[in-house]
């Protein structure tokens, strides 16, 4: 096969794929080459704009690091994180929605006990989070593993400073009680800007948008038997709840932050007085 | 905007794109959204192939450096060059054909005088390229700009060796003498297959495709008024000729390379014999 042209090209390459043994890479890499070929015809990229596309994709690459990954940057400004975790998410009923992961999940996090604080390096408002895990009938799922992270209160997270992941912060992993409930303590988070000193920073600014995040903890909550939830619990009130740059928001994922006035929280626990509370209850569906 | 789902994230993510000023920036984001999301939909990707996609381009981006451009390797083999050369060389009559630039080009070459030889760190078999440059209706363009990039004898490129961008070799630029002409001394180069010990090499072998390029001299002919032309000259009987892994081949730029007998070139230069020569007339259309 020779003398390829715009008409004849797209078959080509597809016919080039006929000697691909497994089904699903040859599905994905026929779909891939129908729907890309398609985005060029339509747009008809100069050669200039072709090869800014290669610099944009490289310096992406390139950007990312053991704490910056700036192609799930990419995907959750482009909608497509959200697409994904909607696709693969029809539960129905009761069971917590779930939202995008983010660049920020680290797999190292400390497990601590109950009760325990999680941020060390920040003096920001005082916060205690209790939340529960059960299951679509309401039975409590005991042991249930609650991993979680958030941004301090200036808006950054624990490995967007200098250190690194040698200063793992405002992370940890815990498991419920026998009566599927967990607390612990923390700051409140704020709002904050993906990174955008990068290509989607630049990407962003071209397409006229903020890089604004509205206030949220990340949790991502599993149990044998279970389907796991990536979810996270943003804050009523937060001033981006309505454009966030990643498209994460659900309304069921919205919590009230409480204030507690004495020196006990709801589910009694000790706290100073002012503290702000966040609480949660988490339902799992159970494995398809 | 919150609550999204498969149904409605597009339209969200298009929405978004509203405050985008620039009109030629907002037709492409909106395209890229359009068909990465009907993509998306169409092959419904697990969360671990779409982790796979993200560690894949990350990759990709990462195995580029001064001297290696893994997504234009990408764009190579996806079919994605040969198409938006395409869509940019809608050329009409007897105009040279273009193809793809590939990754190899480097614009630091040498200038170098008529008839010199550019190959100097290999000992392959002798070959003379001797060929001409005129406009469209035959008037030889004088002192127009070829330059020139090739493989080696055993399929390498002087940038894919250890000493990298400080030894180039089997490279170089010329300048068309008055009457249109240009001839330089060089080695027979050979088919080879492209840099396949990265990501897209892992992609062809998941594809069940193989790497190779026939054999070919790389051009990029420029004159002030005319159009520039990026081409390869093709060997004529190479095994590869039909399953160019990058879909670059066109019958009208494949040349047969003669043996020359005698002492002498067609065009009156001294050669030793048995010396191989590539002769090819280029024709460049006038600039549009």
């Amino acid at each position: 096969m020779r003398n390829f042209n715009e008409d004849n090209i797209t078959q080509a390459v597809l016919e080039r794929l006929s000697g691909c043994e497994n089904e699903r890479t040859r599905q994905i890499s026929e779909a891939l080459v129908r729907h890309l070929h398609a985005f060029l015809k339509e747009i008809e990229p100069t050669e200039a704009e072709w090869a800014g596309a290669i610099d944009f994709l490289t310096r992406t690459g390139q950007m990312c690091s053991e704490t910056r990954q700036e192609f799930i940057l990419l995907s959750d400004t482009l909608g497509v994180s959200m697409l994904v975790d909607a696709l693969n998410h029809r539960f129905t009923g009761n069971a917590t929605e779930t939202t995008v992961l983010g660049p920020f999940y680290v797999e190292e996090a400390r497990d601590l006990p109950l009760g325990a604080s999680i941020s060390h390096a920040s003096d920001g408002p005082a916060m205690i989070v209790e939340g529960s895990v059960s299951d679509q009938h309401g039975e409590p799922i005991a042991g249930a593993l609650i991993e979680t992270w958030h941004a301090d209160d200036h808006g950054f997270y624990d490995v967007q400073r200098e250190a690194g992941l040698t200063a793992l912060d405002m992370r940890a992993r815990f498991h419920a009680d026998e009566n599927g409930r967990f607390w612990f303590r923390s700051i409140v988070p704020a709002f904050y800007p993906i990174p955008n000193d990068g290509p989607v920073g630049k990407m962003l600014d071209a397409q006229g948008r903020h890089p604004y995040r509205p206030a949220h903890v990340h949790f991502k909550v599993s149990a044998p038997g279970f389907e796991t939830i990536v979810t996270h619990v943003f804050i009523e009130g937060d001033r981006y709840l309505d454009s966030d740059v990643v498209f994460g928001v659900k309304d069921g994922l919205i919590a009230r932050l409480e204030t507690i006035e004495g020196s006990m929280s709801p589910a009694g626990h000790e706290v100073t007085p002012g503290t702000a509370l966040l609480a949660y209850p988490f339902v799992l569906p159970a494995k398809r």
